[in-house]
């Protein structure tokens, strides 16, 4: 074996030239379109790699029997310009995902327990669904409705990955009853009758 | 002022070597992840770069008075790869483009006659509307749900412009029930009831 | 109808966890290679989605006979980080758009007024010509030399969109003759004579 | 209730033109830098967006007791081209993933059971070591060296996604014991000595 | 030392999965948007992602004593796809690249022999001025004109990369006096004078 | 020639509007994903956009003779945000760059003296080798382990640009055993064993 010792020296201001081969977001620092601003390399540590929150079963105790964790880059900072993120879903028996957007990713999903019925809509109005049960793998492309079913009589649990730090979530009945989305509008650009969008924002909370 | 004759020889070789400024989009050829394959530099002419399509008003002699005339790259093979398409909303008085999104792109509209009242619902579920009149520029961010009211009493026009070359579009009304979708999903997924859904698949021609 | 009071609670804590669907310009933030820093959430409202000046005819009271109007990052804030931009070119009778090129991105003119003969040289110096009408449209690949030159007997008008919120514009004449690029260089680089350069300069405004 | 007749009509030839929400890779077709050519939209069905592949328990019964299954573009066309795929890892009780790269994706991994060691190295030499258990997430930086090990007494199993669809995949030691890399240039850019590298060429199967 | 004997087995059919790390140009195969098809993975060997023509002094035997030898995707198929492509530039004693401008890339040049004054103009008409000497570096922001001229009294030699496997080059001389671009059209778009314009076509060889 | 006086300004408004062709690096900002934050326009100079580092023979005087020298984002401000950047390699007789990765950029390597041997390893362990002499190139796919060799009796020189301002440098030998990577850990994830790991610890300065 060779002896290498000078080695350590020669090369030693390259090797801490540059140590951006991530970049933790700092949560207080300026956001820009490419995500947020990086940590300081030296405050950086093996925990901003590593989120438990997906660890912890969402409550389901609502009336969609469901719960969404998100592992995006405002909650784990070290995916932050990796183009890659997570979530977790809880479905109680019964429970439902309801049909729901990622404006800036592409979904990938992987039942962990129970079964899922899950489904997309293409820009031609075509439906994909699958029955999943346990291991299998689903992907729903970007920006496509999409919705997640409890198929089984017990909990199903999911882990879903994004393409996307930041993949965004636009869940249809909320941006339509729980929004501020002036009720006349909603008529105007759904065809839903306003008693009905009435009712509902009544149920969800939305205004105008 | 110089003499140069030799100067074109020496470079032939190179100028004709690559002349892939751009992939005029090949409708019979394989279609990739980035787009269409490209025409034979050979056979492109000035009439791939142009689309007169766009010129024409569309026929909003239907329910929505309004009508939307695309110039994607499945229309407008010069486009492709560019990361740019266009399209053309006419709306006669009392038009509505419905909720939709576009899963590919972000929207920039310019009004070019009339006034249309626009706008988007955001991940938080806010809703940002604006009244545009002539001449009046509004950008709707990639993959949220957003709509446009013709806003004055006779017909208004807009051209619309993504920043890809293949946006799609997904309205919302004809995924749910100009689809396939099964009803009970549709009732399981939104909220909406049965009968109502069964309805307005009667009035889309919506199936399951 | 099901009722969904709980739902509200439930993912109240996620609704409000990310809201960067979007990533208005903060202009007196930093600058990153991706556009400039975010404003922050709370601040943005509609008006920044939304910009007039492109309502407004720009003066051709000058010997082109033209005027660009830009809606790029650095004046509508709301295109920020979203690959999308626009400007407005108003062309008089005998208006001329010069040779230039957008060092960041593809171009689409649609024609709104008049008729206007545009055209863009391709690497392997070809040119591409169109006469356009009155809706027509017309693609201009990256980085490409190309003009605008009004082709009817009166003001024409046309909206161009653009595949990035900071295209860039560098107008050839400009570059060379209004910029402090050194007359000896330019006659080097350029095959013109200095005569010719020293007479251009002296119009333009260009030093060296 | 709005009724909306005619609106199935007049949309239609829009509705058909582009359905290219994804492109389900036809892995006979040719393949570019962007990945899979696209399978035809009518041959396109449910299926393509599955995977039960990482269901199966990897085979454990080897030297490192663990195994990778994966679920990129090869092996599930669906995701070919979205930026997001998928992988199994089943570590038996002493079982090893070795340091390894993936050299076109960062990786996203999540415990589904038991509890694993997991680790990166970054471009200054620092390493990051994580003990994860069930339910935590850890990122591994693209392209950096990284690795898991089983940290409990029975089997772990995790859920890896990937930020792009074709990740790539390259094990330390098969890289320098199992390919043809002639055993002189091993020990001239790695300082291990020839005997180590034969004796490990021996074990993996390498040659040269 | 470890026996990994089972390990090659288990494995197997993992790692002969996918090879994609490269695409190696298939010249013969479609183009996309993306670049050329992908030489099948058993066709690809080392003489594909090497590259001997910069090693070959190009003419400089002509009016601008100069020669650009490319190593783009067209001639150089291992780059096609990764993003970095290069060029030799001969500059004899007086010898000038003239203003150009490549549509697709930024460009990175290293000065190998000689001395090189170059420069670049940016959008608000600043020309940025260095002289170079050999091993010095200067890079040209993507799609800016920009140039280089033999600053000493003997031959230059400068070797330049490319942030794209297909920057493309636009030559302004050739794109105005070698091209088809019409001689009124020129007039129009540049203020320079026809009668110019036609004696520079005369030398160039452009025609219209 | 036509007279153009006016048309200094008449677009006066627009020409000072963004002048972000460039994004050069201000080292004191925040960093973010895509690079430095970029210095305000008016501080920028010629001196940004050039390195004269690499015109530095790098100091070979030890083990490996050899020396690697960067032009990085964080030694050369210029280059950030436009996808490329550069480095020197220097190689005595004997010398050796060790097997290592970018893990964020393709590599492109133009030797310039002497001849030198390099080779990278596939994801499917395969090794490609090159004999490279004076003026040869020869790309190495992102990611991948790669290494070079002089092959001569003499001094080598490469020049070697990336697809990356900021390309990052992984060298196998420092992320193993000059790093704080503990001892067992090696062994279990590399199959060499301890005494040997200890020993090249104890030569390069590893710790754990």
């Amino acid at each position: 074996m060779i002896l290498i010792i000078s080695l350590v020296f020669s090369l030693f201001s390259f090797s801490h030239a540059s140590v951006l081969d991530f970049c933790v977001a700092d949560h207080a620092g300026p956001i820009g379109p490419a995500g947020y601003s990086c940590k300081k390399p030296s405050k950086v540590t093996a925990d901003d790699f590593a989120f438990s929150g997906l660890g912890i079963a969402g409550n389901t105790s609502n009336i969609i029997k469901a719960a969404v964790t998100p592992a995006f880059d405002a909650q784990f900072p070290g995916v932050n310009g990796l183009g890659i993120s997570a979530a977790r879903l809880d479905l109680a028996a019964g429970g439902v995902i309801p049909l729901h957007t990622h404006p800036g990713a592409s979904e990938l999903l992987v039942v962990v327990q129970g079964s899922i019925l899950a489904g997309f809509i293409s820009s031609d109005n075509t439906v994909y669904l699958k029955n999943l049960k346990k291991g299998d793998v689903m992907v729903f492309p970007q920006g496509l409705l999409h919705f997640q079913i409890n198929a089984g009589g017990s909990s199903a649990l999911a882990i879903v990955s994004f393409s996307s730090s930041n993949p965004g979530l636009q869940i249809l009945d909320f941006a339509l009853f729980k929004s501020n989305f002036p009720t006349p509008l909603i008529v105007q650009t759904t065809f839903l009758d306003a008693a009905l969008v009435k009712k509902l924002k009544g149920v969800l909370g939305g205004s105008g």
